[in-house]
């Protein structure tokens, strides 16, 4: 645990350092607010989804952030050949497969970018149970299923595509596989912030192209958690909270990050029923 | 007048219980405030706009937004089907259409659409006189023609199709062809946020989802207009009215929305020249 | 220098007085802030950018921006129909040329665009060094050139196309070809609020709707510059810092803007090796 929140605040360090390149093949409602976070947290964001540019880009990015929220026309001839360059030139990329599960388009697209071996997918505890294939309640971009619901379809999709999986949630679940962290972080306004969760999958990406999957996903879900609970202090509604946010996510210290990890998280070795 | 304000109230505290998930083919500058603005108000926004997607989302959807401020390849190929679809499961839509009378694409478009009897049509002055075939001094998202001056139109096009029509302006205009009702309501900054109109249409469809349309138009034009005046108070320029705009929606409750419709509203019967 | 800060007071002045139509090709990012800057300074901004539609509004539009942020597939479509459109109206159309030099598609595109000859390039270091032909550390929308490295791309830019160009930076660079200005001004969250660059170019082509050129350029920046230092003053962060900003576009003052014209202008002409 200690391991981790060191980890955690050495990877902002490293992030606000380096400012990595984050390119974001990502959903139109949210983009504004994806750059913003990645600008505050000291990462630069690249938008560029055009067929010919996106492969391009790969070349000089840090990391890929791949949302399906919106999967206009360019999107959909752009992210495979995307994907396939970051494969190829070993770029880590996060994969959020917003409202998979009920609408068809994304959902077969999902499919097959997770077996392409994101180094993290990150997503509401409906979206990851249809990665792995089961039903749901879900109705988009909503979870209408709770965390605890998707742990077994968490650890089946991280074993199965060697990936991280980090399901958001009232109390966040991040796992590999082989170990499952839960995060008890955050504020119940994230859930009013039009595209708070695409943010955090922003941020995962940014974080991914400092440090290995695991400490990028707590890393990244715990700073938007601590921003959020900072963020309600003073905020008088939802829009107000949101700008409060990003505020947060730019001043927000590794040792504070780092202290919020030793108090949010709670580390397992998977045991899984053979 | 005091029952439309009871409706009112108990359409917002209908729809903070209900939660409807409103499905949104919108445009592409304004939606962050429009889904913002519906999850202030207690309802589930859902940006799908894919061909395939947007017909499938309509039977999980509440109510249906239809804005016409971008009408991008993807929209122009989804809209008339998921329209389609909203009239075979009965799902109340909503059109906004945004700089209809000065660009062609969007006025056939309009023409169309508006013959298929949205429940409620949200618009300008210049908007609602387009839409009724009338010349019009407009010249895109301004309204330069005065609400008094779309009267005639809003009623002509609510009898025509069989729909609500709301006439925004510095005093709101409802109509469902038979009624008349104005709203003295709002705050001047308004026309001064990217997409206050788009966030009202937005709502309107929200509380179409759990009342009849010319409840559901006249609870949202006020809910709009309070939050307006209040953002208005300790705001230092457009940007922090905007913020504190979202806010308001959120914090504003069924009592106070029924104590500004009962102040602001003056119904009458309509009266038709033969 | 006096003559150059009375005569951006005049246009700002003129600029709420004529409340210009500013029609928008531009990016999807940053598309509201766009907007919400060109209402903050009176401005009425539209973005039309539907193949059939564009080149219909610059008709009624005081001015055309082009910005090559996220060439999607409509607005590759309309683009030079509409620039050409906006020649042959004598309306003044402003380029910015975000990520040229790194991003193929749009490398190509504004090549063609800076030929036909735009009132303003708005543009960092490393955009308006591609432009020139020349090459760039530039790795998408960050400026990783300094302002001086492209004072010759600019002041050759200018020369070969007839245009102005002003060149962002932590000190601004605008050009005629003739006379070069340099401003300092603004205050370093700027290059933290996602599309502030495009907001200077939304707010460069409000301006050339009522005045030269060259009076547009070193307005716009300047009025930008002063309201990010005012944004500074009280901000938490970022994001409240991007809220101030719009705030202080709206109330600052021409007199204001004619002082720190004053203060942060330095003009020379141009000396060029033969």
């Amino acid at each position: 645990m200690l391991a981790l929140a060191e980890a955690a605040a050495e990877a902002l360090t490293q992030l606000r350092a380096a400012t990595p390149l984050v390119q974001c093949l990502t959903n139109e409602v949210t983009t504004n607010l994806v750059a913003s976070s990645l600008l505050a947290v000291g990462a630069s964001p690249a938008m560029a989804a055009v067929p010919g540019e996106a492969e391009e880009l790969v070349g000089v990015a840090g990391a890929l952030l791949v949302n399906l929220g919106t999967p206009g026309p360019d999107q959909r001839a752009c992210v495979e050949p995307t994907v396939a360059a970051a494969a190829g030139a070993r770029t880590p990329w996060v994969l959020d497969p917003v409202a998979v599960g009920v609408l068809s388009v994304r959902t077969r697209l999902a499919a097959r970018l997770v077996a392409a071996s994101p180094a993290v997918v990150r997503g509401n505890a409906s979206e990851v149970r249809a990665l792995a294939g089961r039903a749901s309640a879900g109705r988009g971009v909503d979870a209408t299923d709770a965390v605890d619901a998707a742990r077994d379809a968490a650890v089946e999709v991280a074993r199965r595509h060697g990936t991280v999986v980090a399901v958001s949630g009232a109390v966040d679940l991040v796992t590999d596989g082989r170990h499952e962290v839960r995060l008890a972080v955050g504020h119940p306004w994230l859930t009013l912030v039009t595209g708070a969760g695409c943010a955090l999958g922003g941020l995962v990406a940014a974080f991914a192209a400092v440090t290995e999957p695991l400490v990028a996903a707590v890393a990244a879900s715990t700073l938007v958690g601590v921003a959020g609970e900072r963020a309600a202090v003073g905020a008088a509604g939802p829009a107000s909270f949101a700008v409060a946010l990003v505020d947060h996510l730019h001043t927000t210290s590794p040792d504070d990050l780092a202290r919020r990890v030793l108090a949010a998280a709670r580390v397992q070795t998977v045991q899984v029923a053979a």
